[in-house]
């Protein structure tokens, strides 16, 4: 017999919008597998590894935006989730994390697969709950009940994140023969209504008179999903205040007509008078992390006179040292109250777009001549990639190479990644989420370390014919060339890059995945097209380069750039 | 410049003893890499999956008893440690751990790599100290010492456990060109003498006396390393006292004469005379857990009249919920002072040896004559074990089986198992380690989906000739179609078995390992020998069994088990 609370919090799920549930197999858990595997509306998969469950729920949920729930066992099961549940925390992604307990006697009694699961997750969940053991009060139905809509309710309020309920389950685990399974019929599910998050129009009136004293504003856009009303209001208000806009590839801002994306090579550029004509009066920010070393450490130097950052509620970062003001509402409401806020040229706009022009032309007359390397390897890539599909690109290197190349708003490309915590622990696993749920081509971009960290995360029966994955293998983790202090050191290649010789196409053959690999840019422009025909199914591209090489080319690109600016 | 308190970490380290060092690669901990990396008293390897780095070091320390550092980078980083972390918190292992973490001014900034990484551990280590970023203070030399001193000595304190140093760093991390890392001069280190942990004679007498009252005693052994003064102490206590110890093949008292291997087949017995026959009145347990589900039913249902447990120091855990006197000395003091307790013939010594020989008769005789199964595999494997190697146990099955068997005293095999979580996530990893810290072949046996999840623990560069990896694959969590609750489910194959199509043909080629497939008795009876060959290098034996007969076989054994009893 299974008891009731706990066959309800599949039904509560389900009624509150939950649609799919990654678990990992156990037998603590094995009520909570039950309850979801048979609820008619819930989409069920498995996943063996729980550090690639719990990423792959990651993936489902950003792109998605709706909480996924993952279900795991007692014990070190739970700490397998944690790289995840911090990532989703920082990224802001809704999850909800259901572990399986031991009844609190049974803790420290040296019994399998139990730790100390209370409060596992730290500071790295919005909330963490104890689903009580003890059913047989009154309350209890009430309390159950009250307990997941909280918890749901909790994870998709503004800022979206990781919620942990624990649930200690005590023995049988397992319906009797015969047993149905149903779920109570009055059930009581508390909504939640979200605020609008909009500052009224007295705020409005005192901010727009407040901007007239800044001639040059500066909009930063952080890490977001693309958002089409968001970049609609936005558009319009440079428009009118002939604000510049400047996004990293991940903010999804590419289809914003004028938007600076080259920033990462614009400021590397070290002449002074160049540099102060782009320094804001007003820096207007929005979204979360900023991939670019060159655009944080450009505005923590050129301070603007006044920072405003928008965001709704929770806690705020000074990612630019410079911050003056935090304004409570959504960038989207904002942007739209403010359009009407026009201005006179001041020549910021031109200044930018001369520079962005500049390096825009540039980087297509370098990457387009220069020898076979990660960065004309990435350039061909981004260029072949198909209209209307997804890219994950995986941190260190992937992310910041295509960072400095930017993606064209032709390409409507819908980009993704792991920048809450920019671990590189989960970035395949994350991009297979991602594939499923989804009907758009999904590419993933990595490494050869965060390739293989991850490999896990191929590791279930649910591989979608929509997956791309491509490896750079340069055998090392080769960021560590490409920065002065590493570089320099005797300990470069054994405790820095960490050489290692793996290839994937074992992993290809292990997974069913069909693989190409490349060893040139000729080898590179053949294989592109057929890779990434939408009817080819899943697929490894590996491109082969030299960490050595790379990093000539890399310090070629860099002089050279630093002489075209 | 890398501060000077930094780089003494690794020197106090080596002056109290530390010999190795795991470390993964990273930016933010390059000082710590850099310290200890030219530290010439110091063995350092990298492995780049922190997951996998942790039980390496796991495996190490447990292997050694000494404490191992571990090195990681900042952000999710260290929470790839928190299973070993926890692991080795409950296995009672000694590890350090040093995460490197930016400064407290940049945490929730949206800076990369960064998490909220104090007490990220939680109550999974024994302390967690945050090293000082300021050092500016006179007090800072004597504060930085001081900690490590404490952290190390805390290490291996009873009972010993992980300790955590959050160490936040500023830039620059390398080292200038040129410029030498060397340690301070003077540097106070603080050693730590351990107790004894003995009981006084008044002590002694009183328990003495106390033990009259109690015709038949039991000693059952938990979870530990082999200790041949203990047994030593333990085999006169035996002959003296006319006690009967039991010892699951974790708890490495094999050698010990007369001790009761076969608790899981004999108590799996329905006779209740029988049954009773073998009640103890006094039970005495020392070590950490019990793998016997039978042993622990039986205890709980067979209740002893008293329970000692001995245990020097720290919480102690009511197993079989009848504990009654904690006994704060170490066991083998325990034996050696009690000894003298001569006592009159109960029987009880010969009750429990009739049933162990009845089981041993019945599973030599049954494993030499049933078809082909897991369990036949095991016995045959566990036969054809090396004289004086190790074995380390992966959980789920293969730990279940060999204690089944269990081990002869004449082959001197010491047994390890991650048996304080139970957990899968890391048997390969802590294997590993077992065998870079042996001279001796290292044998792991293993499923096939513990062996995948942790593929990782093979994939750095210091793979040992002395380690050999035996995988009974069924391609499936087997374990649930040997339980009763799941074998019964409609989501059994999908679910809870989940179902695996991986062989490790492919893994044994992407790591250079020797690679043998099995898919009878006589094909294993022909491998294990060339296999287990000293000169043989490191290896895989993959047998294939099928879930299904598997299930088939061990019902029939329990069965034949049964009438045997």
């Amino acid at each position: 017999m299974i008891l009731q609370p706990v066959v309800n919090i599949a039904e509560i799920c389900a009624r509150k919008g939950v649609q799919n549930v990654v678990l990992s197999p156990g037998s603590r858990c094995a009520p909570l597998t039950i309850a979801f595997a048979r609820h008619p509306n819930l989409t069920v998969r498995t996943v063996s590894d729980e550090r690639a469950a719990a990423f792959i729920a990651l993936g489902m949920a950003q792109t998605t935006g709706k909480p996924i729930v993952l279900v795991c066992t007692s014990g070190t099961a739970a700490l397998n989730y944690a790289p995840a549940v911090a990532e989703a925390f920082f990224l802001q992604v809704p999850l909800l994390v259901l572990t399986a307990d031991r009844p609190p006697e049974w803790i420290d009694q040296l019994d399998g697969q139990t730790i100390r699961q209370q409060q596992v997750y730290g500071r790295h969940v919005k909330q963490s709950f104890d689903f009580p053991v003890d059913l047989s009060h009154s309350d209890a139905g009430w309390h159950t009940e009250r307990l997941v809509s909280e918890a749901l309710n909790e994870t998709v309020a503004y800022p979206a994140g990781p919620v942990h309920i624990n649930v200690p389950l005590r023995e049988p685990f397992y319906p009797n023969a015969g047993e149905e399974i149903t779920c109570s019929q009055h059930m009581k599910v508390i909504e939640e209504e979200q605020s609008l998050f909009e500052i009224n129009s007295m705020q409005a009136l005192k901010l727009e008179q407040e901007m007239l004293y800044y001639k040059r504003v500066l909009i930063v856009a952080g890490q977001g999903n693309f958002d089409a009303r968001l970049l609609q209001c936005l558009q319009t208000f440079m428009g009118s205040t002939g604000a510049v806009v400047v996004g990293d590839v991940i903010s999804n801002t590419q289809q914003l007509s004028g938007v600076v994306r080259h920033q990462d090579a614009i400021l590397a550029c070290v002449d002074t008078e160049k540099m102060k004509s782009l320094q804001p009066d007003l820096l207007i920010t929005f979204g979360k992390s900023v991939i670019s070393k060159s655009l944080k450490l450009y505005l923590r130097q050129y301070k603007p006179k006044a920072h405003w950052h928008l965001q709704p509620a929770g806690q705020v970062a000074d990612t630019f040292q410079s911050l003056t003001k935090i304004i409570r509402c959504t960038p989207g409401s904002f942007f739209h109250r403010m359009a009407g806020c026009t201005r006179e040229d001041s020549g910021y706009v031109q200044a930018w777009a001369g520079m962005e022009r500049k390096a825009g032309d540039f980087l297509n007359q370098f990457t387009a001549t220069a020898p076979y390397s990660e960065l004309t390897v990435v350039a061909r890539m981004l260029q072949a990639l198909p209209n209307r599909s997804n890219l994950h690109l995986a941190n260190s290197m992937a992310v910041r190479y295509a960072n400095i190349l930017g993606l064209s708003a032709e390409q409507e490309v819908r980009v993704y990644a792991n920048r809450g915590t920019s671990g590189i622990d989960g970035s395949t696993s994350t991009a297979v989420g991602c594939a499923l749920s989804s009907n758009r081509i999904t590419t993933l971009l990595t490494g050869d370390l965060a390739f293989f960290y991850d490999r896990n995360g191929l590791w279930h029966n649910y591989l979608p014919a929509n997956l791309r994955i491509i490896i750079i293998n340069n055998h090392a983790g080769g960021i560590f060339r490409l920065i002065d202090g590493p570089r320099r050191q005797p300990e470069l290649e054994e405790f820095f890059e960490t050489r290692q010789e793996l290839d994937a196409s074992n992993t290809a053959s292990d997974f069913g995945l069909r693989y190409t690999s490349c060893h040139s840019l000729q080898e590179l422009d053949q294989a592109l097209p057929d890779f990434f025909a939408s009817d080819a199914g899943a697929g490894i591209l590996e491109i082969f380069t030299d960490s050595k090489s790379n990093a000539t080319e890399f310090a070629a690109y860099k002089q050279a750039l630093l002489q075209a600016l």
